[in-house]
């Protein structure tokens, strides 16, 4: 099979890359530039797709900053909130409409490449919160994206039913090097060990009992 | 009704956005650069929307074009095919994946916004030929838009059971000024009268019996 992977650099997309070729898979890898903080994790994608010898681009979407206004990961103004992700904070680091604008890239370059599939690391953790991780709403978009051209393109979520803890047990089955990963919504110098994806990140190694290579701030 | 309408600078969806301000709702409009051979026409759109005192803005696609090859509209080797449209001449001037990725852009506005749908000039000529103007690649993102955020949007396609000459019939009622929107492919000073939408164009002046005002080459 031939996969466009919406690659962020993080330990999900960053494992589901490596699942992805250990099945003999085709993959490209598809990152995303939405002016988000942390672009450092754009830059970690880049370095793991050099070391496997994988195709990796860039979208460049920081010209469309100007229709997602209200969000703290590209609004600088806006502090990130810390600890666990709650319903309400949650709110606040949304891009309006943005797994469509991904999967809708992915979909163009998956179509040019006559690809079969766009594939991206949607988990278990991910769905109830954000509304465009809904169920209803991937059903309906793949159908779309099935629709959109001559060649007919899947949305696919091999981890929809893992948690991150199940992730990183798969990974480091998988030899990924957890180290260059990125998750940290601050995108500073090392991982901040704070923040919502941060929390999330530790408690998932610590849940796996996976020694956890992250450096993180005090 | 608040609405994002996708506004080429054509003469469709020129003559639906004076429809829509015609039924009294507010309208912001959407061009969309993603690198065409003909943008002059998204100068054309800025123009009527001064005009207007309408909201415009540009969303700058042309870093996508990296995922988007194969096509005449934005490989500029690629020469326009000229005349009447017919099935394989078409599939040279379609960007792959074009109509979600421009709703998807126009849907995040629309989030932003709280509009409550997003627009476009789809009409009864289009729906046969490209695989995304379809009935159903149209429902199943309408779908997807609505589940999209918490707040809901829907798609709208009020001109899709017009032909051209209808619209055409209806922006001279409404004192569209025709002579200002743009058609042609070729993006010359004037329309070049030769490639398929300046025929069709044309066309559509004379089935419904109103002055072209349009300056055609030779």
């Amino acid at each position: 099979m031939r996969v466009v992977l919406i690659l962020s650099g993080g330990l999900d997309s960053t494992t589901l890359l490596y699942e992805l070729r250990e099945q003999g898979h085709e993959v490209r890898a598809l990152g995303i530039n939405y002016g988000q903080r942390h672009r450092k994790e754009l830059d970690k994608a880049d370095d793991i797709c050099s070391g496997l010898g994988v195709e990796y681009r860039i979208a460049d979407l920081r010209a469309l900053q100007t229709f997602m206004s209200g969000s703290s990961q590209t609004v600088a103004a806006i502090p990130v909130p810390e600890g666990h992700y709650a319903e309400e904070t949650m709110k606040l680091t949304i891009v309006p409409n943005r797994n469509m604008l991904m999967l809708a890239v992915a979909g163009a370059w998956a179509i040019s490449t006559k690809s079969d599939s766009v594939a991206y690391a949607a988990h278990a953790g991910d769905h109830t919160i954000y509304p465009d991780c809904r169920e209803e709403f991937v059903q309906a978009l793949d159908q779309a994206l099935q629709l959109a051209d001559w060649h007919s393109v899947k949305i696919l979520r091999p981890f929809i039913k893992l948690t991150k803890a199940d992730i990183v047990k798969l990974g480091f089955g998988l030899r990924v090097p957890f180290e260059n990963t990125w998750s940290c919504y601050k995108g500073q110098e090392i991982h901040c060990g704070r923040c919502g994806t941060c929390v999330e990140r530790i408690e998932a190694f610590m849940l796996a009992g996976v020694p956890d290579p992250t450096v993180y701030g005090s």
